[in-house]
């Protein structure tokens, strides 16, 4: 499959990689990319590698590889971050490049107990501010979720 | 797995069942249990039967099989409804009780682009109406995806 040249999943890697086997790699979304991440702390993305816009446009062996990720990502959250509900979602409507939203909530997150994408963001003063004094907590966080993936 | 009371697809089916094989049921969403079957018609869910939070929770053979059967309806929406394109989530944070929405999207739906969960409902005069005259059409569409299903 050839990549895209206007996807901005083929263009770029979409955040920082904690895990690439070739087929798909496990992306932490980052603040300075997504203003989702400075909300959500966490939120990973798994990302098919070739350009594919459905999941059954894989192949069966490759869509039962990349759900076992997706569910060590959700496991890896859970035993890191506790949070209270993990959010799972292939959408795509403005990337048909197949990739997984994996997010943490917690009572406390800006959306709880609705879907993330029911609540615009609104980007606040002293959020970037924050946003970098937290990015030293989840280098050592991503290198744990780079741990569990590699066993 | 005890079923909890005060779970509404522990209480409830959800929506009209077009697949229950014991272990989990396909359910058609039905406009007058939810605004938005009205808005996005052939959204369907697939419900665990058991009263289970998260999709690590199951054992890994169930986890398999309920993602099988979410591609199968993902796959049987694309063949008898062709749309634009395939939306799937497992969210929760209301009813922790597993169950995945799987969502044909269309250019002209009301949210399209965006996710579902970003554009509110707003009951408009005459819906119901519009649902009632479209459901001979959906009762021909639900065999047609309960046929697919038990292939």
């Amino acid at each position: 499959v050839a990549d895209h040249q206007d996807c901005p999943l083929c263009r770029d890697l979409g955040g920082a990689v904690l895990f690439d086997d070739g087929r798909l790699r496990v992306v932490r979304v980052l603040p300075a990319d997504d203003i989702d991440a400075a909300r959500f702390p966490g939120f990973c993305r798994v990302i098919w590698n070739a350009h594919v816009k459905e999941m059954t446009d894989l192949a069966h062996g490759d869509r039962v590889h990349l759900m076992d990720v997706v569910f060590r990502v959700e496991a890896a959250l859970r035993d890191t971050l506790n949070p209270v509900k993990i959010n799972l979602a292939s959408l795509g409507n403005m990337t048909p490049h197949v990739h997984w939203h994996v997010i943490p909530r917690y009572a406390a997150d800006p959306a709880y107990p609705k879907p993330i994408w029911a609540v615009p963001a609104v980007p606040q003063l002293g959020t970037l501010q924050r946003d970098m004094s937290q990015e030293n907590d989840m280098l050592a966080w991503s290198r744990a979720v780079t741990a569990a993936l590699q066993r």
